[in-house]
C-alpha cells in the first residue's frame, strides 16, 4: 500500500467563483499508479470550500444564488465590526459547506458521476490563488 | 495494512428522499476484517448526498424540508432554462450538503452515535438507483 | 504506511456552541509521528457537526447567527411533536454542516491556513461531552 500527497494551486476571481478541479485530481490519482484506494481533498485557507456538482454554466450560477442566500454579503457580520475587511459572509459560507472531500479510486478511476465534477469555491472578497492538498492511499 | 473497496446500491424515490445505508456499510466492514481503521464513502451522481442524521420518521421529514428551504423547487434555476429536466434545485441541493463522508472503525465498529445513522439523499426530481463508493482502510 | 486512532473529548455548552479542537488534532499527529498522510475526524453523535472556520469571536457569532437561519428553533419540528425532546433545530442543523472531514499531513502538518482551525459544534439543546473519532494513516 502506498501513500502520496501534492498540492493543487487554482487562481480564482472574487467570491463565489467556483472553478473545476477534476482534471488535476485525475492527473495526481494516474501519476500516483494508485488502482484500488482513494481521493482525499482539503482546501488550504478558512475562506474556500470544496464539494461536487454539474459543472456547467447554468448549475455554477445558482449554487452561487443559493451560496449568497445562506449568508448575503448585505448582513451585519460582526467578523466586519472587529476587522473590517468585509468577508465576514466569506467565513460563513465556507464553514456551511465546507473544507474537504473523498473520493474512491476502482480500476484507476475516481468513483464520480459522469456529470460530477470536483469545484473548488472561493467564498472571499478578493482574488486569491487558492491551494487544495490532496492525499492518495491505496495499491 | 490493508485496502478494500465495494459500491453499494440503493433504490430510491423522487427527492428529497433519504435513505439509511448504515446496516450496508457495517456489513462491508465485517467482510473485510478490519479492526482499527476508517471507512470513506462518496455518492456517485452530482444530484445526491451523504450525510449521517438520526433516522427516525420526524427528523427525517424535518430534514426535507430544511432542504427544501436551502434550494426551494419553485425557483428560477439557471439550469432548467438551458436544460428543461426540472433538477435545478437537485443539483443545488446536493452540492451544498456534500458527496462525502468517513467514519473512524475501532475494535471493528463504525464510531458513530447510538442514534446516528448513515444517509444517502436523492435530490432528483426522478427515482434514482444511487451508487455509493467505500474504500474501508486499516488493519 | 501506519494507522493510529484517538478519541478527543470535548465539554460544550447549549448549541450552537463552537469549540476549536484543532491543537489536540496537531498533539494526535505529532504523536503519532505520521510526517506524510492524513488526519480523518468525525464528530460521534446526531446532534453534533465538524467544520474549519478562523476561529475569532466574530466569526464565531456569525456562524452561530446562519446556522440559526438553516434551522430555526422556532420553527415546528416533527421530531418535537413524537419526542418532545425539544432538539429537533439540532438534528436538522448537524445534518446540514455534516459529522467528518480531512486534512493532509505534509512534513508533519496539517495542510490548514494560518487563519483555519477545525471546530466542532454542539447542536444540542442541553450541554454535551463531545466525542469526535479521530484517524491518521500515513508514513
Amino acid at each position: 500500500m502506498e501513500i502520496h500527497t501534492a498540492i493543487i494551486e487554482v487562481d480564482q476571481t472574487i467570491g463565489p467563483d467556483i472553478s473545476d478541479i477534476t482534471s488535476m485530481v485525475n492527473s495526481i490519482v494516474a501519476k500516483s499508479g494508485i488502482y484500488e484506494g482513494v481521493a482525499l481533498l482539503n482546501i488550504i485557507g478558512s475562506t474556500g470550500s470544496i464539494t461536487t456538482i454539474e459543472f456547467e454554466p447554468g448549475v455554477v450560477e445558482d449554487l452561487k444564488d443559493a451560496i449568497e442566500r445562506l449568508a448575503p454579503k448585505d448582513l451585519v457580520y460582526k467578523h466586519e465590526l472587529a476587522w473590517h475587511d468585509g468577508n465576514g459572509h466569506s467565513h460563513v459560507q465556507a464553514a456551511l459547506i465546507g473544507p474537504s472531500l473523498n473520493i474512491t479510486i476502482i480500476n484507476g478511476r475516481l468513483q464520480l458521476g459522469t456529470w460530477q465534477q470536483i469545484v473548488v469555491i472561493n467564498h472571499d472578497n478578493k482574488p486569491r490563488r487558492r491551494k487544495i492538498s490532496c492525499t492518495i492511499i491505496g495499491k
